[in-house]
């Protein structure tokens, strides 16, 4: 079923131990739509500037992505530049350059607004709401991720955002930040007062949770000897996520474990190369062949 | 089969945001012997002062703990004072009277000679080695932990012990330090290379992760909403790992697994209270259906 993805498409420069790289494709909606299309057609609503030509476009070509709601406007594309600490766990920005990005609006073509999977990635929380409101009906599964940004500033138009969807996936300390508790069993309760019945919390190396109403489902990160950028691991995993879940077309507790394992496979891909290096050339048996290596990571019979 | 455990036996003064306690039995080898004594009987070395009364010793006492191995001298026993964060990640330590800790020199009585399983506890890598030499023959399984002062004060020494040993015990930061890699998996190829071919890295909140030439393996910490304490829950966890390891007799990958699995089980009691309080009062019906909890908070069906 197809899978509406709102978020940035924009260029970085990136900069870990491993090397550099000044200009590449990047963007949450870029890896959530590249890491999702393995599984289930995508809409995109994005808005990009003059820079973005053709090359750049021909990532979404060939995959069931659907770029009719890829906006572009005159002026630059969102820029982001960021440089990762020796062991890839901090990260310090050096620019970000809103540029086109400051002014989006996200606009739903008439054929998106059927859309009955939705992943609002980490934009304001109007805007998020404001897609919602195009979408016709109820989504199946509205799903949104966010960032300290939005809850320290437009906290109260978050809080309007969040009633209306059924999975936050956030990091760790966006989960303590938001809920104000440290720990994230009395966190996740707190999320749900505010909306969400499931809580899926982003832990870079240690891998994901999921905490619904069912209980908790956790997943280990995938042990790499030689992990290269982490950009995009969470847009990743959030895009394998909802990926699955559209192809699935049911939310019983085994589909959303699975769909658990499957983010973790696309975010441990991204984090193997530079930017969207290790997801162009990504293919589905090798996506399966991981997901078989989670099992025996975590297997064990009592 | 017999599990020999050498460390300390202690007093410790704890503070948490839930409580505080002023002086209560602890030490290393207390909490790992109540741990393993759930599974296999246990041999107890260390030394206490002549504040340990009989009370004290009471929690030996009905439980498969031999305690002709405990040394009673003039003095006061080792103490330990410390105080946590708000999140509990976090810990201050306020006092360490070593006391007759300081003069600890373990002699094995002559029936521990014949231990087929070591837990080598935190204490000086030479009493650590003195141990084992004390043992007769290779025992079956010998495995240590160590912490940063040692790493960083007795480098040669602990590298001399690790050569005799099958498994190194120990936490994420202790297992950069001494290898000095961030990568968990390229620290674990350092590791080996001084003697152990399994590594257990203890992740706290993150739980724990096993390395060996077979592959890895995760296991999930316990979503616990009000962990109280976690002094004591490495050890805790030795105990559950080594004591399930020397009831099952095999040390098969899927043995090792579940002795994790075991090992998270007694680390996720122990944090239920201060101190030894949960582990006093757990009963083995209640290790076996937290068991079947972590299974169901990891497994999954490809």
């Amino acid at each position: 079923m197809s899978l509406l993805v709102v978020g940035s498409v924009a260029f970085d420069a990136l900069e870990s131990p491993y090397g550099k790289v000044d200009w590449t494709l990047g963007g949450a909606a870029t890896y959530f739509a590249v890491a999702a299309s393995f599984f289930a057609p995508v809409s995109l609503v994005a808005v990009v500037g003059e820079d973005f030509t053709a090359k750049d476009e021909a990532i979404f070509k060939g995959r069931h992505i659907d770029t009719e709601g890829l906006e572009r406007v005159p002026g630059k594309s969102f820029f982001w530049a960021g440089k990762y600490s020796e062991n890839l766990n901090e990260r310090v920005t050096l620019a970000t350059d809103l540029n086109v990005f400051a002014g989006f609006q996200p606009k739903l073509p008439e054929k998106y607004r059927a859309s009955k999977y939705v992943f609002l990635a980490n934009i304001a929380p109007d805007l998020q709401r404001d897609v919602l409101h195009q979408v016709k009906g109820t989504p199946k599964l509205a799903a949104l991720d966010t960032m300290n940004y939005w809850i320290e500033r437009t906290n109260s138009e978050l809080r309007e955002t969040l009633k209306h969807v059924d999975i936050l996936m956030i990091n760790d300390s966006e989960t303590r930040q938001l809920s104000n508790e440290h720990n994230l069993m009395r966190a996740a309760k707190h999320i749900f007062k505010m909306g969400p019945s499931t809580l899926v919390v982003k832990r870079g190396e240690y891998g994901a949770m999921m905490v619904d109403k069912r209980g908790v489902f956790c997943v280990p990160a995938f042990p790499l000897e030689e992990p290269h950028d982490p950009t995009g691991a969470g847009d990743s995993f959030a895009g394998g996520f909802m990926g699955y879940l559209a192809a699935a077309k049911n939310l019983s507790d085994a589909t959303l474990r699975k769909a658990m394992v499957y983010g973790s496979v696309l975010g441990s891909f991204t984090v193997e190369k530079f930017g969207l290096d290790r997801l162009r050339v990504l293919k589905r048996s090798e996506i399966h062949a991981r997901a078989r290596h989670f099992a025996k990571l975590t297997q064990f019979k009592l």
